[in-house]
């Protein structure tokens, strides 16, 4: 079985997205003991669409084996490769509030690859506590030192929108060179950074979009 | 300039997420009293594809005016239509630890057509309480009567994994039609509600897979 054929820079954002919901099921079908899977029972037990699924695996080489399908857990190695997730990489939370909190315990953001070193909020009252699952909250100020000391590469936004671009700023000046936003502001792109912004709302608004559908097909 | 041509039915749910995020921008544009808008400046004022925006809004009917661009208002509320986006939904948040707390301060989530009615949760400690918004936190077990009373459609759940599946199904058994599913769990689909899961850690992954990119290049 061959290797992956491309690397990263051939592929679009949303077929690295749909790479990370494979991804996922894949673990899930390790963690069972499951040891090879075809496109079809992929679709089928995660819902979703075969023929795009084989279409995504087949732009990187031959993965499938005829008849068998995939192994599991070479195809995972793949998909981790392929997404660049084989360096391990340390993140910072700015913002202890309920978001931050929430984000610094969230399942997974603190595993497979991914560290979560430190909260960071400019509230005295919250510096020196912790997160439930243990994630220390540090002083903004310290974050360059900490972001440098520590080599992290990877600042979570959970601050209210009006302190965002600011932030934002701090956190390029500190080294850290991905941005992750989830406060709702639209933050200026700035040069040797890479920025995402996660807007919660758009997800609200799809479901509503297909609840609208369902109510119909009901009528 | 006619109106939408075709109902949300013939969307695919990609197109309705990008349209949620014209929706976004439109809205920026028009708090900002911009009156009229070109599919390029759109693209160029918020990183996105100018032909991908022609292609998406061309779909739904003759939106754009000759030379001038999309009038920003009608563009707003035909995208609001296609979206199902008319009706005022009503939400409630079950879970109301950290990442409950947040969702129902979230902006946009208890605005724009979506109000959030209470966070419900089992911790007799929580309850009684109000989000740092005012948002109430009430005692799982009155969640059929409010939902009934209130015609609530959407639940968000916010509660750890292990309870996931229980509190879907009690939402469902409430007459809740929609559920946003935060919890790190793959549920099982039920018949008669629509069910859409939002998995942060793909959020962080396509971020990684970008910086990946980016570093590469810098090499």
């Amino acid at each position: 079985m061959a290797g992956p054929r491309r690397t990263g820079a051939a592929i679009s954002d949303l077929t690295a997205q749909r790479l990370s919901v494979y991804l996922r099921c894949l673990e899930d079908l390790q963690s069972a003991g499951v040891r090879t899977v075809s496109s079809q029972k992929l679709a089928e037990k995660f819902g979703l669409n075969s023929a795009q699924i084989r279409k995504d695996l087949a732009y990187f080489g031959e993965f499938g084996v005829r008849g068998v399908g995939y192994v599991v857990a070479d195809l995972k190695d793949d998909v981790i490769k392929i997404l660049g997730l084989t360096r391990n990489r340390k993140v910072v939370i700015v913002g202890a509030g309920n978001l931050g909190m929430a984000l610094a315990d969230y399942a997974g953001f603190n595993a497979g690859g991914f560290q979560i070193v430190a909260l960071f909020d400019n509230d005295t009252g919250k510096v020196g506590g912790r997160s439930r699952g243990g994630v220390p909250v540090l002083d903004i100020g310290s974050l360059t030192e900490v972001a440098r000391r520590e080599r992290v590469s990877i600042a979570i936004l959970a601050v209210p929108a009006p302190a965002a671009q600011k932030v934002f700023d701090l956190v390029r000046r500190a080294g850290i060179r991905a941005v992750l936003n989830f406060a709702p502001a639209q933050l200026k792109a700035r040069p040797g950074i890479t920025l995402k912004a996660v807007d919660l709302k758009i997800q609200l608004e799809n479901l509503v979009f297909h609840l609208s559908r369902a109510e119909e097909a009901r009528r």
